[in-house]
């Protein structure tokens, strides 16, 4: 099937879910682009649509393409630039867009593993900045996000600044509350970022199990955060800036657990040799 | 003065400053928004014009441009939206724009200090990558950034990005063979990052004087960096993602200096209280 226009009530359907209102209604989301649409397919994500560019793919794009056509009960479309453009949130539109459905997962059902390092991103209110928080997380071998309050995991921006990340990497999703109630209920210790700390990052065990918390840039971490944190760090600010990405923070935190937990295995390792 | 139309002579030469040749010729180029431009005032950039909104301002903005009434020398002209949309490069355009000269400083006049911790940003080809680690390098205490080729340090995305940290900084910028002949010529141990290395970041000493390089986020850094390299290091990757965003590569950097150096520092201290 081809489409051209904009006006068609299947397109102005799916460019509802440019919005999270649509997104969060519907259960559906859309990916736009060969890589991130891989890694959701590798991710088990169910994926019901494609939209294809009628004036071609890219190589990249053409293997993905390839991919797609051996899932079952996938509607295929083929698609104009216009159309593209207005379901595209870059500057250049991918050539492919697919509609998926939102995996359902549940706090409740998550068990921390025993040397867990766990990253809570709270009250994020710029899509980019989660996106860029995905993949620092996934980068330092973090085995969950916590996704508490802010935007929500399925906007176009947070699947594009994550390099499709939010599909490999373990996330959910809930109220800043629901979150503060599972880490307590697990009995994980939480460390708490703040400028207003008096211990540097680096200062803090961040061997043992372990939930990390960071929040938006400019405001912090909210009150009820910092009063159940059983540590708080700060990072060291040299310069004339205020603050820091926060997907910065994020992995500055997470490589320094890493780094002390890699010390402390390669110790154990030399003391069970000897 | 006012000026309302975007075909205004004065208002098209101005907007030539958004592409590099331009800013290269004419040796200026633009600052948007009230924070920038009052990071660029307080490094003793030099502005030749301010244009306002005529609509009014919001109170960050009226607080700058009060300061911009006390430079001398200083054209301001009130302008339209539409003139501001024409020079502004965000969704929404700031009330404020500058039009500034370039500082003209040469790699050749600069000196390291004895402790120097300086990055070199090579070859970035987006500009806010650039921003970002520059903001990075200022909150860990870099003395200065190189910039080996790549896009240049006055393009309004690198401005945007650094949240102005572009004019606090010291930056010098010149050819990648440049800047790695001026690490040879001052003897400064150059540490390169790179996916390749057996090393770990945290694994190298870096606490003597250091040149720490960081390349594009793909194709890494070229052969030339890496053989010039004392030391080459590689940050673990323990995700599905290949690559970190650089400005995230050189603030795990960079902080670990900072935390070895720290580190040695309170050590010195404690011994010489004995």
């Amino acid at each position: 099937m081809r489409i051209t226009s904009t006006a068609n009530p299947r397109i102005k359907e799916l460019a509802r879910l440019l919005e999270r209102k649509h997104r969060d209604s519907q259960r559906r989301f859309l990916i736009e682009g060969a890589r991130e649409i891989e890694r959701a397919l590798q991710a088990g994500i169910e994926l019901e649509q494609a939209l294809v560019w009628e004036g071609g793919l890219n190589p990249e794009e053409q293997q993905v393409y390839a991919a797609l056509g051996r899932v079952g009960r996938l509607a295929l479309l083929e698609v104009s630039e216009a159309v593209l453009k207005k379901l595209s949130v870059r500057d250049n539109p991918a050539g492919l867009i697919a509609l998926a459905r939102m995996p359902e997962r549940t706090l409740e059902e998550y068990r921390p593993s025993p040397d867990a390092l766990i990253l809570v991103a709270v009250g994020l209110e710029k899509p980019g900045n989660l996106g860029a928080v995905l993949r620092s997380a996934d980068a330092a071998g973090a085995e969950v996000v916590l996704v508490a309050g802010g935007v929500d995991l399925y906007s176009p921006q947070v699947i594009r600044n994550s390099t499709g990340v939010v599909f490999s990497l373990r996330t959910l999703a809930a109220s800043e509350s629901e979150v503060l109630d599972w880490i307590k209920q697990h009995n994980l210790p939480l460390v708490a970022t703040t400028p207003h700390a008096e211990a540097l990052y680096w200062e803090a065990n961040l061997r043992p199990p372990v939930a990390i918390a960071v929040g938006p840039e400019h405001e912090g971490l909210r009150a009820a955060w910092l009063e159940a944190a059983q540590t708080q760090v700060r990072i060291p600010m040299q310069g004339q800036a205020d603050s820091l990405n926060v997907s910065v923070s994020a992995a500055l935190l997470l490589y320094e657990a890493l780094r002390q937990r890699l010390l402390r295995d390669s110790l154990t390792k030399t003391h069970s040799t000897l």
